[in-house]
């Protein structure tokens, strides 16, 4: 672990913000599974109302934790979900029929003039509206009908991290809730009390630090998964081109194989992540061909996969949780990358931390 | 104009095939538009049945057309509209209520095994399903409930150009269909009757030759868009990934904003569609912030739009209509930048043109 590491403190020091935010994740996630009675309140009320289809709203990093709300919805509770467009709203001013429909608006400020727009419409439009922020008192939580706050506490850095995971388990919980009119099965809570030492456990890890260094020159980098995982791996690209200045590029291992695996060769990193369950089966024939093509590959996941440059080892679990654990060494990735680059995380060149978009 | 881009004829002279595809899109649209006895009965039958919700399912550059076909079902129709990841069904075995949805499957090939499964699944859990394919015996095309064919001809090169486009148009037809029960209103007629000959203008415009020679040593470039241009700066950043290995970037404007925008300075070329419409007026900020950033800008649209480093014009059209005629110059500039640096785009590097993904 490198100094900057260690240094869990806010100061001036470059990084100090984002490793500060790094390290609470386990701590937010204990306080998070402790006290879930509002979660609990909300999705039972959700689950009583018996909506149809799922439409997430989201930009930048909670487009990702809304991207793994979808899989949820959809593998858990059978429910159709997407991602919305607000610019088929806000742009062209589009009033589509949402009876029947939960509009969930995900955002860790609230403040994005766009999503607080998308919601105030489908609201309008016979939508149940819920909002999920960082910010319980923010413009989209208020013009939702219902609102969830993540308890994430104030984000020191620009790059979010630990409000990521924040949505990502309030999500979880929401629909675990859900499938059980408001309580969360007993099973799955058990499961989910592990986290908060797994990720403690990933945190230590001193790999992402380790390998930063053999990434100082790269150019660009794919990250690739599969499923839940995903959404890790686009979080993962827009965190080290945020705080480094790469050219990150996410894909669904599928859609890699349909044009984008032309661009791999030896001089291209793959961060790929890969489960112990279904969707890390159906990533061996992704990695295969990114051996062929002699990618240079770090591997994020339990099970041990040569040859390979590198591992981000992480506890064996469902599917369905790992993103809660997969995403804090490549966070730790992107940060000890931006710090070995003498770039400063916490404050990206050309970047604010609420971005008012219409 | 290139000798490359005056033969077009298929030969083994490299780039021939994506040279003859491209230069078709006049006719493939003239076709497309002189029959719509097809599109009409699928469009009627489709309104009679009054789907509440739109789901698509591809992957690949038929993913963006999908993508352009969400735009349409939310704003001309009023209907919420999704992509769905084929992963929650093919990997997770998610069975979705799909009671009241229209489940579309857009392919070219109609090959791959995980869209057949989405659409097989998707019928069985109550859809009605739609394929729209370039090849009306595939299995895809064959386990819908209905089908459309887009007429494009046999593409030659592994890179898709005027099945793209024939999906857009064909996608376009269905849904102004839908929207008068069967028939296509009289005036938006008049106004697509004007786009073959706009296409054969765009492609008569010699500046993606004549600018390829400047990104010939570029490591990345971003692509970008807002609304219905969103689509076309996502297939804009496949084909340039796909025939010459650049790490190609797709955002919407307002993603842009929430993070990647730290990614670009001077160094980094930025293709921004802007149209003649709302979607175009909304990027005006972003172009402003890119040229705060010092971005080297194409501007892809029919507004003057200085200063920039090069301007594709396009007919000023609808905004609907903007991605049948947009994306032509950028198919002709990922073909002469792929020459530019030695590569066949006819053939790129470890591609097929059936993907089998599940």
């Amino acid at each position: 672990m490198s100094e900057h590491e260690t240094d869990h403190g806010v100061g001036s020091e470059p990084g100090s913000g984002m490793i500060a935010d790094i390290a609470e994740q386990p701590a937010i996630y204990e306080n998070l599974l402790t006290d879930r009675a509002e979660v609990s309140r909300i999705a039972a009320e959700i689950a009583r109302r018996r909506p149809r289809h799922v439409l997430f709203t989201a930009r930048g990093t909670s487009d990702h934790a809304a991207l793994y709300g979808t899989y949820l919805t959809e593998i858990r509770l059978g429910i159709p979900a997407g991602l919305v467009s607000p610019s088929t709203i806000t742009v062209y001013g589009a009033r589509p029929d949402l009876r029947d429909c939960l509009v969930v608006g995900v955002s860790q400020s609230g403040g994005s003039p766009d999503l607080g727009e998308v919601v105030r419409v489908a609201r309008e439009r016979g939508a149940t509206t819920l909002a999920i922020t960082n910010a319980p008192d923010s413009p989209l939580a208020q013009v939702a009908e219902l609102s969830l706050d993540v308890r994430a506490g104030t984000e020191r850095a620009v790059a979010a991290t630990k409000t990521y995971t924040a949505e990502l388990l309030t999500l979880l919980l929401l629909v675990e809730g859900w499938r059980g009119d408001g309580p969360v099965d007993p099973d799955e809570l058990r499961a989910l009390a592990a986290l908060p030492a797994h990720a403690a456990t990933v945190l230590a890890d001193p790999t992402p630090t380790a390998i930063a260094d053999r990434y100082r020159f790269a150019e660009r980098v794919v990250t690739t998964g599969r499923g839940y995982a995903y959404a890790t791996a686009r979080e993962a690209a827009l965190k080290l081109m945020e705080t480094s200045y790469l050219a990150a590029l996410a894909f669904s291992g599928a859609d890699l194989l349909h044009g984008p695996l032309a661009m791999t060769d030896a001089d291209v990193p793959v961060l790929a992540v890969v489960g112990s369950g279904p969707a890390g089966e159906a990533m061996q024939d992704v990695l295969a061909r990114l051996r062929e093509r002699r990618a240079d590959l770090v591997v994020v996941g339990p099970q041990p996969s040569a040859p390979v440059a590198a591992q981000l080892r992480t506890p064996a679990v469902d599917e369905r949780h790992a993103p809660l654990l997969d995403i804090l060494g490549l966070q730790r990735l992107a940060l000890a990358l931006a710090l070995a680059r003498g770039e400063n995380p916490d404050t990206p060149r050309g970047l604010r931390k609420v971005t008012a978009t219409r």
